[in-house]
């Protein structure tokens, strides 16, 4: 068969076939048409999506699903036909390494890819994943949500909590899905569409894509390996703000306790912890509910609940601790604030031109409508700016984001629908854009659960999301690695979670051992941070117990002690977008064993690090990549790369390996703990 | 619009429009087709299909959906293409009434037909429905398959027996699904195909019939009222054998005791019983398993079990009782008959061309291959035949049709996801032959569980399949009702069930209060039997409590004394195909109140049964059909139709009313119990 090149934007180049048409990237063939073989399909779906309180009920119903077997090629555009003489459908363009996709056909909002697939390829990516780092086997619609809880229909949490209130997700559900998947084949794609889509890679000779529209694009990204790709990705999605430096000084300590806050700092310090900021989420208020006590959704500070906070806050500020706080973009609607963004229109409305209120469980909220510039700006300046920054907040949680209503009315005059996927993206624009005006970039630090393509460039950090307290496959500590490595590969430098988890429903408590487990796999993340969860006083608090307090302190230390190589993984980040956290084959592309680890990963390059993710282990086995020697932190001894390794890991003594070739032996050998056998 | 009949085959006219055609059968428009809302699809599809002891994981990738939008007609044929100037890929011919199909397009293995629906229209069928009689509303998968323990996804033992077997299943499993459905426009619609099939209607403005296959034909059929629909559905179906005579002397008694069942029994009629016969499942002998005590599935008396059993058949029947047995499609490996059937070639085979083995818990079977017609004839004549009736038997449960596994190989040659369907009917008719062998039909009696398209020719009782001993909405004694209506308007005029139910699992057990409302009922169905359960000994049996064996003394001669009216419905099944237990608006056609109601029903015309189906109830509200008065059969005091009644229902008065314009009052006014105020 011959190929005659025909056109090439940066490494892609569209091939004319006899039979259809191939796209190469960097020589890899990323499409193949062929009359008999066709890898586009369009039709027409129509789809079923109910919300409950962020978690979906999506069904499609697909009217129409046509093969595109007719591909007639000029120079660098492709249209595509069900059959020859029959009018097109689809026209494709090569343009700048992507492949433009423009409806012929004004029926169509259903498109269907296949990109070939090898027997033994991997996939990651998919956005931040919590089940599965390699996405091969499975499918995966993309459409931002609540995670779910238990997320496994075999768990009877899951079960309760389906039952309770459709809340018990899927290995699938995410705060943050992006569509964009890399291969080990050594190239990346991405799909550029608001729209709900499906990666499916069940399939053994090809992965399908599936948009619910005519997408804008397909970008493809080839790089020599994997690093390489990320870089790439980096670059194309925003680089990420630096960690700010405070953050590395110790923990961010999270209480929700008012007033009392302050003290339990106080002796969690003295017992020993290093402490970069106290969060309290709490600081706006609280509201009471038949279900417990919640947080009273109008953003600014509740001086009932923290006498005097601005002063504490500077005083906090000159021991070097700072405060963080907590916000989302909703508005209740007996607070001070709605009164104010309902008056200026900003916003969303229901079909009948008032309000759109959202119940989130005994009140009700108004949705502050991003895609109204004025709004936007507003909750920026008025209410981020003036009321938390100005206020002496360094940092915050920005929660939600996955919630758009799919029924209101936008002031764009775009479907819900099509804003929702995007929408965490506005929520993190608005935090950066507020972060910036006070020139705080860098400084202060907010985080976020939910994302979307470009939540890069805004958000300074990810976080988990809401785990369970638990050590559970789908919904526990192991998850959070599989969130940081999936997330870190599509340009996502900085990922974190709730140290011991955050859902505690149907008697599902912390236990000891959960919470040092989760804290000693924090110290070696970007940023270590603690949660009460949601209801704290049924849980163990780090300083609820003295053990507990005491290996947390000294997890807080070996924290602080790898400031120094934070610092460097940060200026990495800053300089090729890498992540703190990676997928070992990241490092070690030919080790093709590494390519579906997701209990353990790299920190950094120089680090390996194996948590305890399961209840009553003291024993941890690891498989350490090929190429080099690895050193066991806290024993000194030396494993060989290329098998597993099993070592002792009682409390404290988390698997932590260091290559042997590292320049940071020195850091590394002086960690607390650490030292010969 | 002008319309002109081009051809006309009984009721049905195909009509040309000026954009396509019309199916028209007595006047009602049944299919419309036009360029820009056609009515047919075809395309391709690749089915993932799993089994699990019979219960099936199945999904569907669709690989193409194509509408076929151009219509081209000659007299009585249509060819159908996706658009003007392509080549036709699906050919419709009217002939007989009938719809026939003829793929064009060697590659379509799936066709989708859109029916016109109306607002308000209600439809019935789907074989022997579980969950719900008026299928409006939901779509229904039809595919013979284990029914599933709870049937609801919200329940706990629906959960636990998926994580234990997947086999907690949802509303629409069924032993005996059937492609056939009524509509309250009072047309009828059965699809010719042995291929899994999808019956939705769920749009509002049509109903689709999804089949994986291009379908033999689509039959219409039209009457002025439901009971012609009905009669019209038999007669195209298959007349049952009728109901012995025996029967109706009183309840058949289901023990599993070995040869203590004799002394039950004896005690059992001591207590006041009618019995008309006693079943002993267990007269095969038992093997015993870590799940318990299970059938030695080898079909011939176990006189270990059953010291000379031939002998008390014989005795048994001189005092005008009979003896009923067990039999399966399935022989074990270590029984008696396996060897020989597998050195005769009657067993199906696997890939690799030795005997398929089915694993059954703890024991394997060979499946006897039906489609060989050497081996349905060994199993009529030498197992059933020579082993069962030649011995002295009077009837079976004939478990089981649904299991037949999708990747074994039949003599036939025939895919066997083709037969899987169509298997119940093999089964039920190498009993019917056996029967007819030895000039028994109409007198012994085997009931079923399975069934699809024309098991109605051959099985004389379907029985309701293995209901959770409980009175759940989607697996309890109600769902026996729902089995009996729905099966019953195809031509199934006789239903009954396991009193008390069958599955006892996760801790469920029988309550007195249970098994005596499923008496009551069971006293108002062609055919009164006992089950002991899957575990006998952990659940309350009819004689194991004075006061449940009392009133299940009295429920039997309630039956007893029914006899002579259910002879009646007896020869209007014979004559017309009408079913003992009938759909309220058969009778009340234009009563639209009744069309949804599923908790009551009519017991031939004129009784009126609403059994007590929720556990604590002693009231019982019932609607009336309008037109006549209803008198309660206990209190005899006069209902109006059109209204609500609500009566006292204590145990041993289910309510029950007669039409007061019935010729059988003096009989109904002679029951047990019943009388004035």
């Amino acid at each position: 068969m011959t190929r005659h090149p025909a056109a090439s934007h940066g490494a892609a180049v569209l091939a004319h076939e006899p039979d259809g048409f191939s796209l190469l990237v960097a020589g890899k063939r990323v499409l193949r048409h062929a009359a008999d073989a066709p890898c586009l399909f369009v039709g027409r779906g129509e789809e079923r999506m109910e919300m409950y309180r962020g978690n979906f009920d999506i069904e499609d119903y697909v009217v129409e699903r046509v093969a595109l077997r007719h591909a007639s090629m000029t120079g660098e555009t492709v249209e595509l036909a069900a059959g020859p003489g029959e009018a097109p459908r689809l026209r494709l363009r090569l343009e700048g390494g992507a492949l433009r996709f423009e409806a012929l056909d004004p029926c169509v909002n259903r498109l269907w890819l296949r990109v070939p697939a090898e027997p033994d390829e991997h996939v990651w990516g998919g956005g931040e994943q919590m089940s599965y780092l390699d996405l091969r086997g499975r499918r995966f619609p993309l459409w931002t949500s609540e995670p779910g809880v238990g997320r496994d229909k075999t768990s009877e949490i899951t079960f309760r909590a389906d039952v309770a209130g459709r809340a018990g997700g899927d290995y699938y559900h995410t705060n943050y899905p992006q569509p964009t998947f890399l291969s080990s084949r050594r190239y990346a794609l991405h799909v550029e569409t608001d729209a709900y889509s499906v990666f499916d890679f069940r399939h053994p000779d090809f992965h399908e894509i599936e948009v619910w529209a005519v997408p804008e694009r397909i970008e493809l990204f080839e790089a020599a390996d994997f690093l390489g790709l990320v870089e790439t990705l980096s670059a194309r999605f925003g680089r990420q703000p630096p960690l700010p430096d405070w953050v590395m000084g110790g923990a961010i300590v999270g209480l929700k306790d008012g007033a009392r806050s302050f003290e339990r700092l106080g002796a969690i310090r003295e017992a020993g912890a290093k402490v970069s900021g106290l969060w309290c989420e709490d600081w706006v208020g609280l509201r009471h509910t038949s279900f417990g006590a919640r947080l009273f959704w109008d953003w600014r500070a509740d001086e009932t609940r923290y006498p005097g906070l601005r002063q504490r806050i500077a005083e906090l500020s000159e021991e070097g601790t700072r405060f963080l706080g907590y916000v989302n973009p909703y508005l209740c609607v007996d607070g001070s604030l709605y009164p104010e963004a309902e008056a200026a229109g900003y916003l969303a409305r229901d079909g009948r031109g008032a309000t759109a209120l959202v119940d989130f469980g005994e009140f009700d909220c108004g949705v502050v409508d991003f895609t109204n510039p004025a709004a936007a700006d507003w909750f920026a300046e008025a209410v981020i700016g003036r009321n938390m920054l100005d206020y002496g907040l360094s940092g915050w949680m920005a929660d939600f984001g996955e919630y758009l209503p799919i029924d209101v009315h936008l002031a764009s005059g775009v479907d819900a629908k099509l804003m929702h996927n995007p929408w965490p993206v506005l929520w993190a624009e608005v935090n950066a854009r507020a972060v910036r005006s006070r020139g705080r970039t860098g400084d202060a630090l907010f985080f976020m659960r939910a994302g979307f393509t470009g939540v890069q460039a805004h958000c300074p950090l990810l976080w988990g999301g809401d785990q369970s307290v638990d050590f559970s496959r789908h919904d526990g500590l192991v998850t959070a690695i599989c969130g940081a490595l999936s997330s870190g590969l599509l340009g996502n430098a900085y990922h974190h979670s709730d140290i011991g988890g955050y859902t505690s429903l149907f008697g599902n408590v912390r236990t000891p051992e959960l919470l040092m487990r989760w804290a000693e796999m924090a110290a070696f993340t970007p940023v270590m941070r603690t949660h009460e969860g949601n209801r704290p006083a049924e849980n163990l608090q780090i300083d609820g117990d003295p053990e507990v307090l005491a290996h947390f302190a000294r997890m807080t230390r070996i924290y602080a002690h790898l400031a120094p190589y934070l610092r460097t993984l940060r200026d990495e980040a800053a300089a090729r977008g890498l992540p703190v956290q990676r997928a070992l084959f990241l490092h070690f592309p030919d080790d093709a064993r590494t390519f579906a680890i997701q209990d353990s990963y790299l920190f950094g390059p120089d680090l390996l690090v194996a948590p305890v993710w399961q209840a009553g282990e003291s024993v941890r086995r690891a498989y350490l990549p090929q190429g080099v020697d690895w050193v066991h932190v806290w024993t000194g001894r030396l494993h060989p790369g290329g098998a597993e390794a099993c070592v002792e890991a009682p409390f404290g003594r988390p698997a932590v390996f260091f290559r042997a070739d590292t320049a940071q032996r020195e850091l590394f050998e002086g960690l607390p703990g650490a030292g010969g056998v």
